[in-house]
C-alpha cells in the first residue's frame, strides 16, 4: 500500500528527474534505502513482485531457446584467478606482439579485478587459507565446473543460466537498480563446438533482448562496444542502451562473443567425431536490475509509477463502490476477479475501508495499469468503469469484460511503447559537424546538455578518442541498425552505412 | 539426464545409507559436489527444480496467510551486532539473577555466534572500516528495518518472510542439503501486538509444517526444544524432526516464539489504539534445503531417487514407444502431453533415439512419480501404460487418461507415505525402563545403534542431563503429541502424559 503518509508530502516533478527518481522508488514502496550499507537496499514486496515478474519474462526466453537453470556458489577462491589471470597475461602478450586487436582487453591490469570486489578473509575466528571474493560475475565459477562437465561433442550445446545475486564493491555514487553494490543479476553461460555456434548463440541472445524490451515497452540501442569496452576476455560485446529522460543512457543487457578465449584459460575442451580434440567457443548474456530501473525511469509520471501490464504486480485494481449500500458489490466484483483469474490476469481487490480518492491516489503512485470500478449503478447496467493509468477512461461492458481487460492491457502498453518512442526520439539528436578552426576541431554549433548524438563513422581509435574528447561523452560502438544509404563519416569523410552514439553513460 | 555412465557403475545399497547418499545426489544429479569450497554444492537444473517447487510450497503457505515476500541485504555490519549483544547480556543477566528460565538462552557467549559466520574486511584493497559478515539468518538486518517501519498498531501484525541463502563456516563434515556452508533458506519472521498474537502465529506456523511435509510425505516428529538448545533470544523453540533411514534425526522445521524479548533489543514498539508505547511481540520460522534433503533419504532406494508428486520436477515422463514404426506415436503422445499440461501436470516427453531400457532406467534413478509408455499397440487398443515409480504397472484408458494420471500421482504419493510410515515406526522405539544398579542408573536391556527412544518424562534439566549421558543421545524436548494416558515418567515414577524423544541428531 505504500506510504500514503509520505506520497502526501509529494513527489517531485518528473521533469527534475535526479530528484524524481531516487524519492518514487521509495515513494511506491519497491526499495527501502535506509539498509545501513549504502548501495544495498532492503527489496520491499511490490517491487520484488515486479523484479520477479522480470525474471519470468527472462526464464521464459531461456526456456524456449533450451536453456537450463543452474546456481553456483558465490564465494570464489582466490586461487580460481590464476586461469583469468592466465588469460589476461595471453590477450596482454598477444597485444605486444602486435596481433589482432579484437582479441585484446584493454583493462587488462588484473589487479583492476581485484579492485571491484568483496574479500572473505575469516572464517569465525580463523584466518582463510586462501582468501575468497563474492562473485562480481561468475565466469571463474562457472567455468571452473564447465570443464569437468564437457567431454565430448555430445555435451555440446551446454545452455546454462542462473539468476543470482552479485557484488561490486562500487566506490561511485550508488542509486537504487542502476548502481548498488549487491546486484540482482541474470547471466546466461553457454558453450559451443566452433565459432559459428557461439556467433548464432549472439543472434539468438540479440532476439531475446529485444523480445524482453518490448515488453518492457522500453526503446533502445544496439551497439558493438569500443575495443576499450569490451568485455575482459571477450573477441566483442554487444550491449543494449536505454535512454533515460535525463539523456543519459543505462546499459540493460550485453551479450558477448568469447570465441575460445576463455576456454584456452580454463582448458575447457572435447572431443569431435573424428576424436580429435578441440577447444570449446564461448557466449555470456547478462542483464540485472537496471531493467526495472529503466521501467520506473522511463514510464513514471508526476503522478508515480506506470508498470507495463507484462510485469505489473498487479494489472488491474479492483475498486468496490458504494458496496456497504449494496451487497452485491462485493460478490460481483469477486466474480469478476475469478473471471480475470482464469485468464492468468493478476488482479487485486482493494477492499480498504478508505474513500476510493485514496485508493486512486495510492495505485497512480505504484503505476497500476488499470483500474477498474463497480458500483450498484454499474451493476444496474452492466457495465464496469475502466480507467487506463495513462489516461482512458470509459464504461466496459460486464458480458465482454475479458476482451475489456485485455484490450485494455494492450492499450496502456501500446501507449507507453508510443511515449517512450516519442522521448527517445526528442534525446536523440545528429551530431553537428566537425569544422576545422584555428585551435583544432570544433563543432558547428554546441553540442545540449543531456541529449545523445548519433554520427556516421568509420574512423580509428585515435579518432573516436577525438570524438569524445570534444564533446565530453563517451562512444557507445557501432550501432547494430545501420544507416539506410551512405553517409560521409564526420571524421575522415569517408562514405560509410555505420552510425555510431555519443552519450553520457550511467 | 544425469550420467549414465556414473550410474551404470552402481548405486550402493540404500541399506548402506551414508554411502547411497552421498552417491544418489550426484546420481541423481541434483547437486555437483566438484566445486573447490567443501560444502558449496553446483545445484544441476533437476536438484535446482525439485528445491524450487519446494519453494513454492512455502510460497503457496506464505500467500494463503497473508505473509509478504522481501529481500534483504546478504551483509551484515559487524556495529549492528551490538544490539544482539545487549539482548544476550540482558539474558545473561536475568540468569544470574535467577528469573524465569524459560528467558534463558545457554549458548549466550556472543563469540559462539561470531566462530560461525564469514567475515567481509576488504572491499577491493581497502581495509573496511566496519568489518561485514554474511548472514547466517537476518534477524539482525531485518529488525533493524522493522524498528523503521513499525510505528502504529495499524502496521500490526507485521507478517514477512524471504528466500534467499545464508552462510555458515561449518568446521563439521558436511553433506549435501544436509550440512552445508552455503545454504537455501526460507525465513518467516512476524511482528505482533502481544503475546496472544505471537503465540497464534506459532500454530499457524505449526499448520504450515506439517501441510508442507504432508506433500512431501515425510512423517516427523514435533518437539518444544530443551531450553538448552532454545534459540538464542527465543522464548521457546519448536521444531520438526524427521528420522532418516540410519536412525538419525534431522531438524528440518524451527519456529520460535520470541515474546518481546528481540523487541526490547532492537527497540521495536508500536503505539496502540489508547496511544500507549508498547513492546511488539514476534516471531520467526525456518525451513532450508534440508527438506529436500529428506526426501532424498526417506524416499530413494536401491534403484535411485523417488520424488513426491507434489516437488517432481516431472511428474510423468512420456515415452513413445516404436515411433519410427507408426508415425501417430509421436503425434499422440504430445496430445497427451497437451491435455496433462492443461491440467497442470509437470510432464516430460523423451524423445531421446536410445533403447527404451535406457531411459527407464535413467528416469527410475531420477526418480519420476510416473512413466507413460504409448505405442502402436497402445493406439490401436485406446489404452497406454502407466508404470508407477513405486512399483504398480498397468492400462489406463486413453479417454479418461487425466483421471487415471490423477490417480497414479494419489497413489505414488500415499504409497510414499506409507513406506515412510514404516521406516518411522521400525526407527522409534520404547525406551527400556531405567534401573538404578550398583554403579548408577542403567537400562534393563541396551540400546540398538541407529533408533529413537520415545519415553514418559517429565523431570528436571540435570534429569535430562542423567538420560543423555546415558543413552548417549540428545533430547529432542517435549513431544507434540502427548501419550493419551498418564505413564510414569521414566525417572521420577511420576505420572505424566508428555512424550519426549531421545535420538542422535545430524
Amino acid at each position: 500500500m505504500g506510504n500514503p503518509k509520505k506520497a502526501k508530502r509529494g513527489i517531485p516533478p518528473k521533469s527534475e528527474f535526479n530528484l524524481w527518481y531516487p524519492s518514487i522508488v521509495e515513494i511506491a514502496d519497491l526499495v527501502d534505502k535506509r539498509y545501513p550499507i549504502k548501495g544495498m537496499d532492503v527489496w520491499k514486496p511490490y517491487g520484488l513482485k515486479a523484479m520477479s515478474l522480470i525474471d519470468g519474462l527472462a526464464r521464459d526466453q531461456m526456456s524456449a531457446t533450451n536453456h537450463h537453470e543452474h546456481r553456483f556458489p558465490l564465494l570464489v577462491p582466490e586461487n580460481l584467478l590464476d586461469k583469468e589471470n592466465k588469460l589476461v597475461s595471453r590477450l596482454k602478450a598477444a597485444r605486444e606482439a602486435g596481433v589482432d586487436p579484437s582479441e585484446l582487453r584493454m583493462d587488462d591490469e588484473d589487479s583492476g579485478f581485484k579492485k571491484e570486489v568483496y574479500w572473505v578473509t575469516h572464517g569465525g575466528e580463523n584466518e582463510l587459507d586462501s582468501p575468497m571474493f563474492l562473485r562480481p560475475t561468475s565466469e571463474t565459477p562457472m567455468y571452473t565446473m564447465f570443464s569437468l562437465w564437457v567431454r565430448s561433442h555430445t555435451d555440446l550445446p551446454l545452455k546454462t543460466f542462473q539468476i543470482v545475486n552479485t557484488f561490486r564493491y562500487e566506490t561511485k555514487q550508488t542509486r537504487s537498480f542502476i548502481r548498488v553494490r549487491e546486484i540482482h543479476f541474470f547471466e546466461a553461460h553457454t558453450v559451443h563446438s566452433n565459432e559459428e555456434g557461439a556467433t548464432d548463440q549472439i543472434t539468438e541472445d540479440a532476439n531475446m533482448v529485444q523480445t524482453i524490451l518490448h515488453d518492457l515497452c522500453l526503446p533502445n540501442l544496439v551497439s558493438k562496444r569500443p575495443i576499450w569496452d569490451t568485455f575482459p576476455g571477450a573477441w566483442y560485446t554487444m550491449a543494449a542502451d536505454v535512454v533515460m529522460p535525463n539523456g543519459r543512457t543505462l546499459q540493460v543487457a550485453t551479450y558477448h562473443h568469447y570465441r575460445d578465449q576463455w576456454a584456452k584459460a580454463f582448458d575447457l575442451k572435447y572431443e569431435d567425431s573424428n576424436g580429435e580434440t578441440k577447444f570449446c567457443h564461448q557466449t555470456t548474456f547478462g542483464m540485472s536490475e537496471r531493467l526495472l530501473g529503466s521501467v520506473v525511469g522511463m514510464h513514471g509520471d508526476d503522478q508515480g509509477l506506470i508498470m507495463p501490464p507484462a510485469i505489473a504486480p498487479f494489472q488491474v485494481i479492483l475498486l468496490p463502490i458504494a458496496a456497504h449500500i449494496r451487497d452485491d458489490v462485493m460478490s460481483e466484483i469477486s466474480t469478476i476477479r475469478d473471471r480475470l483469474g482464469k485468464l492468468g490476469i493478476r488482479s487485486y481487490l482493494d477492499d480498504r475501508d478508505v474513500r476510493p480518492g485514496v485508493k486512486h491516489f495510492d495505485w497512480e503512485i505504484k503505476g497500476a495499469p488499470i483500474r477498474l470500478e463497480l458500483g450498484p449503478r454499474d451493476i444496474d447496467s452492466g457495465n464496469c468503469v475502466i480507467t487506463e493509468r495513462t489516461g482512458k477512461k470509459y464504461d466496459a461492458n460486464l458480458a465482454t469484460l475479458e476482451d475489456a481487460v485485455t484490450a485494455a492491457l494492450e492499450s496502456v502498453a501500446d501507449e507507453l511503447r508510443a511515449r517512450a518512442s516519442n522521448v527517445f526520439s526528442s534525446l536523440v539528436l545528429e551530431l553537428p559537424d566537425i569544422i576545422n578552426s584555428e585551435s583544432g576541431h570544433e563543432f558547428s554549433s554546441p553540442l545540449s546538455d543531456g541529449k545523445v548524438y548519433s554520427f556516421p563513422f568509420c574512423g580509428n581509435d585515435s579518432d573516436a578518442e577525438v570524438l569524445e574528447k570534444l564533446s565530453g561523452l563517451t562512444m557507445l560502438g557501432e550501432c547494430a541498425e545501420n544507416y539506410r544509404e551512405p553517409r560521409n563519416c564526420i571524421i575522415t569523410g569517408i562514405p560509410t552505412t555505420n552510425k555510431h552514439h555519443l552519450a553520457r553513460m550511467y
